[in-house]
């Protein structure tokens, strides 16, 4: 039986890349002090400003709202209701479970609100795989949302997968731009809040096992949407080289940040400017989120017109 | 049956990446064409130059020999015997063999000559991998060697699924100034000859076919002292994320090579002084070669001694 290094209790989980093994207890310590860690080294935000966290239902969005409010911090939570059948009803009982734990507020915004209907119908419309644009369209409702709710940050539950899987992505193809923006603290400017990543250096595994510790009732497995998504793959990739290497993932994000500073001419960023419908900083005319809701709502017009004429859709 | 792309004749292969089917005799054709681009675009060398070829009897290095000679130019042999028992004595047979095909000189040096042992025992001294200083080691000597028999080039039979592990390498751990040297082309400098490469564009099946459509007789699998060299893991790594993303492999190197010039400063890269003992360029001191001939030969009189007074060595 291995012991807990903090306490010498019976030890729950061993983590390779940090050679320790801990407590149901001291997981719960030592995740939330690479948080707090974390949010300093990267001066994330301090203890007076108002936080909305980005809550899903699964673990990691929950288990950054549970380390929050455990550290003290103002988070309040926000759920974007995808309009997902089932999966987005059971999500939000597990946000609004939460909320009433850590008796904090949770505003919940409708996807439909903005363009008439689900993501599943959007992606039909686009004739695109969902995971290509819900990103881009949470992150637009989240910082609006922010903006308009005088939060001074919006934070996300990514993690070391999740960061090092984009990171992987982001290298294969050398998209500098993207390279230039990634990292755990992207800082406000004109028309954005301030957008975090507090469990950026703890790995998937480290915060299930919190989430385990904590008894954080959760969502399970990924959004149904996402099968056979390429980020699923980078992390397989990702784990493949950990699972050799143990270490590999922390190290090539940390590297990264470091490097970052040192490569990228920080000068050479883009520039953006307001869109010219919704005021969201875009780099011309108007932003991707307005443009996809028109090419929604025209398709869902000429819909509605082509049926009440008895044509066939 | 799939038909040749170039001439409608029956196929041999077919190169994913390129989306294209190749006969025998166009599978020649088509990778001495990607090569003479490849020696264009990253202005590897000129025709009047006297160019050196690091073979080592494996199929890489005696392909590039083969169609550096067909394309032109001036390139003989040099071939380094790092004393492998039979693997070493095969190898250069098959490079005698490519150089009489080519009526092309062929040097032979021998590492016995620098460090009074061979590799494998090199490693039990120094206690590590021989692939940690292998590469080290031989480009040390065909530099040295090139320079005293008058050589401007020095070429290298490294293709793409070499380029790529090593730079998803460099990229995990974000090695800053291995990134900014590595390329297709390392000019040359004080001390140094020009370094290239000409079939960095080129994948390793598409070396392997010419190796098969043209007969070149060479030593099958790679040398026996690299099983579970990280090198090996690094490209089972490249090829999953080719096979799932065909032309990820080549988009990765090119693109790369493109963003090196912009995010990479230029001009903070390490500053290199003559070595003390030989004069090789280094970054302080003794070079890393001769100190690893100090240790070698320091142990192998050691133990000489030993013997000598009836010890346990």
């Amino acid at each position: 039986m291995r012991k807990c290094k903090l306490c010498e209790k019976e030890a729950m989980v061993f983590f390779r890349s940090h050679r320790i093994a801990l407590c149901k207890d001291c997981i719960k310590t030592f995740v939330e002090r690479r948080v707090e860690r974390t949010i300093r080294s990267y001066k994330l935000m301090s203890k007076g400003e108002r936080i909305l966290v980005a809550v899903s239902g699964g673990k990691d969005s929950l288990v950054l709202w549970q380390i929050l409010t455990n550290l003290g911090y103002e988070a309040d939570g926000m759920f974007i209701d995808l309009g997902i059948p089932e999966f987005s009803e059971v999500s939000w009982e597990k946000c609004e479970k939460i909320a009433q734990k850590l008796s904090r507020k949770l505003f919940k915004v409708k996807l439909e609100d903005y363009f008439g209907t689900n993501l599943i119908n959007i992606a039909k419309i686009e004739r695109r795989e969902p995971c290509a644009f819900c990103g881009m369209v949470k992150r637009y409702i989240m910082n609006q949302r922010a903006i308009s709710e005088g939060y001074q940050v919006v934070a996300t539950g990514h993690h070391l997968d999740d960061e090092t899987s984009v990171l992987l992505g982001n290298v294969l193809n050398w998209q500098v731009d993207y390279l230039r923006r990634q990292g755990p603290n992207l800082e406000e400017s004109d028309g954005f809040v301030r957008k975090v990543k507090p469990l950026a250096l703890c790995s998937e595994d480290e915060i299930k096992s919190y989430a385990e510790a904590s008894e954080i009732d959760h969502v399970e497995g990924s959004c149904p949407l996402s099968k056979g998504a390429t980020s699923h793959f980078y992390k397989s990739i990702i784990n493949q080289i950990e699972e050799r290497m143990p270490g590999t993932k922390l190290r090539f994000y940390k590297e990264f940040l470091k490097a970052k500073k040192e490569i990228f001419m920080e000068n050479k960023s883009v520039k953006l400017m307001p869109c010219s419908r919704c005021g969201y900083p875009t780099t011309a005319g108007i932003c991707a989120f307005c443009r996809l809701i028109d090419r929604v709502k025209t398709r869902i017009q000429l819909f509605q017109e082509r049926t009440q004429f008895g044509e066939e859709p």
